[in-house]
């Protein structure tokens, strides 16, 4: 059957809200659903709605999809596809892939989200025919994935790519991972809007446009409100993001020399929300980053946006996933 | 014919001197030439003296060698073998492989000297087995090279592996590269004799013992007088190796979370000087990298010391090179 005319069902499951959505070969999206996660209610619950929402987008379609694909927040085991840990769903060493097999009797493919993000934009999206990227999503957290020599890196214990969690201030502030100053304590949205509050409070003048449009409540402040007064000309969310852009510019001077990608792709909301950020970092990578990896560098906007996780995870069925989920396993050390 | 009888000669161009070698097979070194490379005589005289050091290695050799195989600090073209800049050479754009190729009528191999380090390593030394590792050789600069899922990362434009230029002190001091607070800039030699004029010659009577080791004058201080110095107890000297020690964990652990090697070798003459730096890096580690990347690693030392690269340089001759020099090019974006 030609690519275009396969179809599977893509899923990106995140801690907060879960996309469900049906994807072509070429990479188009059809019916897509958005579902509150509801982790709190447990994992039987989520598996119970993921399966739910798949059987709604099986209804009428005809054609059997080639399979389910998932990328989860969390960390996965690619032998057996149990969830070895993800946080934000509560889950630890939880079975995952063969439960929904034994659910939906289709092939079901698990990987990481940022990781199936990435394969996305490489597939279909910014990083089309290239096979040296990076992708940095800059949400509440920092996610990132690699692509080198046509793959994509796992590493050891299947953990590669971590590259929010890059020192780039050795006595910086504390980060959620227990590290300090790593790019994302600096320049993910958490740590955005923890600035934005404590400049607020320390200096309740320069922060009354970001105060106000968090209804007057300090704590009610977001990286969306700082990108929003940004835009709207407010001096102190636009030094706070000239300053992001620093962080950004710094850790990816770091991944430019390591990595020696021909492109960097930059996605998630913080940059959606301030997408100059992608130009300022272009600029300061100029008076950071080794001239000989800088020269072919392009630095560009995600292309699939929000939607680059369910697609990259039902390309994962539909394209094969082992330049993805990494080979032979067992030849590690 | 086996591989313990085949053998090859390595070199090792380095800006101030140079290694030619008889290497086996098995990485066992036969006859070793160190000879100074006196860059400053210009190329065709430093070509001139590899060609005479090979010639005086074939002497007596009976069986002809698989190649000749290099390794040079600069940055190679993988297609033409041509050296594209070698600042420690005084190099640019210079024909090198073919020259030697018509000279010496033997197969011949070119890469940077650090990534035919990792390949002796890898093959034959601490990496031996491991898919997934790191090398960091940390001398007067600090070097890297990477080997994830079986191959050496080569990158967009084979720059890939420039790890002692990842920044981690955001604000730090200035490094030769242009950027503020690389690895390098805080841990490497030049940076750590540097520090030690400074501290010395603010506080002369801390500095006693360091000052006493370069004859009393502060610009003779080295990394390698201030490594005996804390192999003496010196405090000014056991401080500033800490600090070194600190630099380094903080660069690691981006490596750790953005690579997620099995194994990180630790080589170099800062590191032969003051073993015991990788023990503390280690320790270092433990409060900065994700423990998911961090469960699987082992930090170890270099196995084939300065002679990793020879070793490795041969071994691209020996033991064929694609996973070293990358595989087709041309799919790069």
């Amino acid at each position: 059957m030609p690519a275009e005319k396969r179809w599977a069902i893509g899923i990106d499951l995140g801690g907060t809200k879960t996309l469900v959505a049906r994807v072509n070969g070429a990479g188009g999206i059809g019916r897509i659903l958005r579902i509150p996660t509801n982790a709190a209610r447990g994992a039987a619950a989520v598996k119970k709605m993921l399966v739910d929402a798949v059987r709604d987008l099986l209804q009428g379609a005809g054609r059997l999809p080639a399979g389910i694909g998932i990328g989860i927040a969390g960390q996965v085991d690619p032998e057996n596809g149990r969830v070895k840990f993800a946080p934000n769903l509560g889950w630890q060493d939880e079975p995952f892939r063969e439960d929904l097999k034994k659910a939906l009797r289709l092939p079901v493919m698990v990987t990481n989200d940022v990781r199936a993000a990435t394969w996305g934009e490489w597939l279909y999206g910014a990083g089309k025919g290239c096979n040296d990227l990076l992708c940095l999503f800059v949400g509440t957290g920092i996610g990132g994935g690699v692509v080198s020599g046509g793959k994509v890196l796992t590493g050891c214990s299947n953990t590669a790519g971590e590259l929010g969690h890059i020192t780039i201030d050795i006595n910086g502030p504390r980060c959620h991972c227990g590290n300090r100053g790593c790019m994302e304590a600096l320049a993910g949205g958490w740590a955005i809007a923890r600035q934005a509050r404590e400049r607020v409070q320390s200096d309740p003048e320069a922060g009354t446009a970001i105060l106000k449009r968090a209804d007057g409540q300090a704590d009610r402040i977001t990286a969306k409100i700082v990108a929003a007064s940004a835009k709207a000309g407010d001096p102190l969310a636009l030094t706070m993001l000239d300053q992001v852009a620093v962080a950004l510019a710094a850790g990816s001077a770091s991944l430019v020399n390591a990595f020696n990608p021909c492109r960097i792709i930059f996605g998630g909301g913080v940059i959606e929300g301030y997408p100059r950020l992608i130009r300022k970092v272009a600029q300061g990578l100029k008076g950071r980053a080794l001239p000989p990896a800088l020269e072919p560098l392009r630095v560009v906007r995600s292309k699939l946006g929000p939607h680059a996780g369910v697609v990259g995870s039902a390309a994962l069925v539909l394209h094969g996933s082992e330049r993805v989920l990494g080979g032979d396993r067992k030849k590690r050390c």
